[in-house]
């Protein structure tokens, strides 16, 4: 035996691809959502030999145009804007539908659950979808079942994918014992539309977001799936959970482009949360979640501390969180599309490997 | 179907351990060498409720001692350090050798052909034995059929295998496409005893580290292993590589602790390496490895630049590496007794996790 450095990853046995056959014929895919995030998946997706078969769209100015025209890439795709996923997806049977619409599960399992029963993988980067199953284990449950029945595979992936939960699940895996591990990390709101930035309450007052956060029903921060998937990945099991929120205040005007406005000394250019998981083993898990309009200067930044035995920390700094999002998402295709059928994440997957060919290359044969 | 947040890792359905049984019984190993290193590995291996039936020494001050006792542990072990690895076997039946001697290939060979001709899977901290392939194709070939034909797995593993290897590989999974990646690590010659400091020509003069570097017929780093990993797990193919070195001079004088001596200025307190690999698919991969005697304050870090789409970083700062080689060795015990029989590397086994239950609990039934 000499060394096949040129080998694929290795793949587990089991997993038993509704892809058509290992490399035969490209992959097929519908972009589920047409805004920022799916124009640079759709740029990525082709340069990697994948087939954009679909889109759909929701508004009307939208809908019924060119989805390459909609997202501002440089040649048309040849396929209009739908607002019927179910029409689209009986007609044109793709292999995998990029889900780029909400963050919440509220939203997105309707369309999750659409792509299934219509035979359909799917990989989202909603966040509250990247590990739902502490957050929401019922629906989950049933997008799960909903995957099985149908022999296709749901997936979370983003930008937590590796940064925040496998790079870290692996550096837990490094040592032998720990009692506390600490995440910080922080995302510039205006990166990611208006949306994102009125979520993230920029340009309310103080009293504005205590009620606010008095009212609401939902989770305030992203940071819990993330907890939950890296004690997953741990063997842990959670007994409890906290968050603590604070307002970041602006100091000085500071403008938001996503909204178009100058934000006032006094108003919130956005908040910051702290969550905490206790778990029955001891660890506990700590994620310190920032988001907010950048001062010029502020860059996205990751940092983990665990204390243990020993203590080791990992930083990325200056890292680029809108475009690995889209990048991580394209590079799971292959994973999602080889995986067993159900609800898969970021801590179920194998490791995310670099693609240099084309994706469907990276597919595997049906057992 | 509910969250199960306590199961195990997920496992390739084609594992096929030799160890009697998921979690029934406890592991039983034994080491091979009973120095600095093997010392921490007893203790996390008690700790973990793996069982140290034997221990395998050269030095005559050693051999016939208990083996708690020669490592400093505050127990006796109750097994004595022997030199005929052989015997030991043959009597034991241990589960897994924790082999901690020499660096290299040459010393390294008729170690791991012991265990594998006696059925027992061993796993090695040798830096050469990190990842092989590249650079002893045929004496790598020839383990991995040993061990094929006896139903084991032999494994590299150490500081490496998540620091150098994994969070590399899964940092470029994150990216679209990179021209280069670029490594920087260093390590404090001195914490690794005589043997080593020796290796890095501590003490000797510019004029014999040239004639040295003329004659020297092994590899000058460890680096040429771990890019060969990075590159494997990548999917690209090395076309070339190449390696410079330049030695580090004292500016003053420096005590060296594992040689019990001063270093005066002008002579050496180590040398650094920058090996490059050139790939078939184009991007490049360089890492600059420096070992020296560390001045007051420096400390051990890691740190890995992407240069692609996008630029990506990661940076490990004071990292423990001494700690760290044995920790993932550990935690790395039960994944070499499920893997495959033949020779892996961490290029091929699962990601590290975290073990907060004792180790026997991660082995997998046979198939």
């Amino acid at each position: 035996m000499t060394a096949d450095l040129t080998r694929h990853p290795r793949r587990p046995a089991e997993t038993r691809p509704r892809h058509e056959g290992a490399g035969v014929g490209g992959i097929r895919a519908v972009l589920v959502g047409v805004g920022a995030m799916n124009a640079i998946v759709a740029r990525l997706l082709t340069e990697k030999g994948v087939e954009i078969v679909g889109a759909v769209g929701r508004s009307p100015e939208k809908v019924g145009r060119d989805a390459g025209t909609v997202l501002g890439l440089t040649h048309p795709l040849g396929v209009e804007v739908v607002a019927d996923a179910d029409a689209l997806y009986d007609s044109v049977r793709p292999d995998i539908a990029m889900v780029a619409t909400s963050s919440f599960m509220v939203d997105q399992y309707d369309v999750l659950a659409t792509c299934a029963r219509h035979g359909v993988n799917a990989i989202t980067i909603g966040e509250e979808l990247l590990f739902p199953w502490h957050t929401y284990p019922e629906r989950t449950g049933e997008l799960a079942a909903l995957a099985r029945e149908h022999g296709v595979t749901l997936a979370g992936s983003g930008f937590q994918d590796f940064f925040l939960v496998n790079q870290v699940a692996g550096l837990l895996g490094a040592v032998n014992r720990f009692d506390r591990l600490v995440g910080r990390e922080s995302f510039n709101v205006d990166d990611y539309g208006a949306e994102v930035a009125r979520d993230q309450r920029i340009g309310t007052t103080p009293e504005d977001f205590a009620a606010w956060q008095a009212s609401s029903t939902r989770p305030p921060s992203f940071a819990l799936p993330i907890l939950a998937a890296v004690a997953s990945s741990a063997g842990l099991t959670i007994t409890g959970t906290t968050v603590e929120l604070r307002p970041d205040i602006a100091t000085g005007p500071i403008e938001s482009r996503s909204l178009e406005t100058v934000v006032e000394p006094g108003l919130l250019i956005g908040f910051t949360t702290v969550d905490t998981v206790t778990t029955g083993e001891g660890p506990i898990l700590q994620m310190e979640l920032s988001g907010h309009i950048y001062r010029p200067g502020e860059t996205d930044r990751c940092e983990w501390t665990v204390q243990g035995d020993p203590n080791v920390r990992v930083v990325n700094p200056d890292v680029d969180t809108l475009r690995m999002t889209c990048t991580q998402m394209v590079n799971r295709v292959p994973d999602v599309i080889n995986a067993d059928p159900g609800f898969v994440t970021p801590a179920d997957l194998p490791p995310l490997h670099y693609r240099p060919r084309p994706l469907n290359e990276y597919i595997l044969a049906r057992a």
